[in-house]
């Protein structure tokens, strides 16, 4: 099991409830990976989100992210943390 | 007091203990500007470092960031989580 931080662009003006939802997406599938999505911080303004992770492999998130219609090949594999 | 979440290029094969004392080196001083590193997350391979904090502005968050050595001009406002 590792950790992953992945980043999205284009969520410009996104909501609360939006993120939400699109989090809620992600949990309802997740587990058909391995996959636990943790967390996830946005920027609306930016339109930048990031979401932790935890998963057997990066691709594997980035699979359930492209399920759930929020695909990004920017997936970070967290080998230090404190 | 406002949410960030800082990205980092070029960390590339920072170890554990560098990534360590780079955060320890923002939370001596972080006070002078209000600010509060929560946390922090390394991708050495790609040499990405992912930095949440706390503070009043983002320029807040770029000014402890610089004078410890590691500025950034990638700091994003946190208006939403979940």
């Amino acid at each position: 099991m590792a950790t992953f931080m992945d980043v999205h662009d284009g969520f410009v003006g996104v909501s609360a409830d939006e993120l939400a939802e699109a989090h809620a997406a992600d949990l309802a599938i997740e587990g058909e990976e391995g996959v636990h999505f943790i967390k996830a911080w946005l920027d609306p303004e930016a339109g930048k989100a990031f979401c932790l992770s935890e998963g057997p492999t990066k691709e594997s998130v980035m699979r359930i992210h492209e399920r759930t219609g929020h695909p990004t090949a920017e997936v970070y594999e967290i080998a230090v943390e404190v």
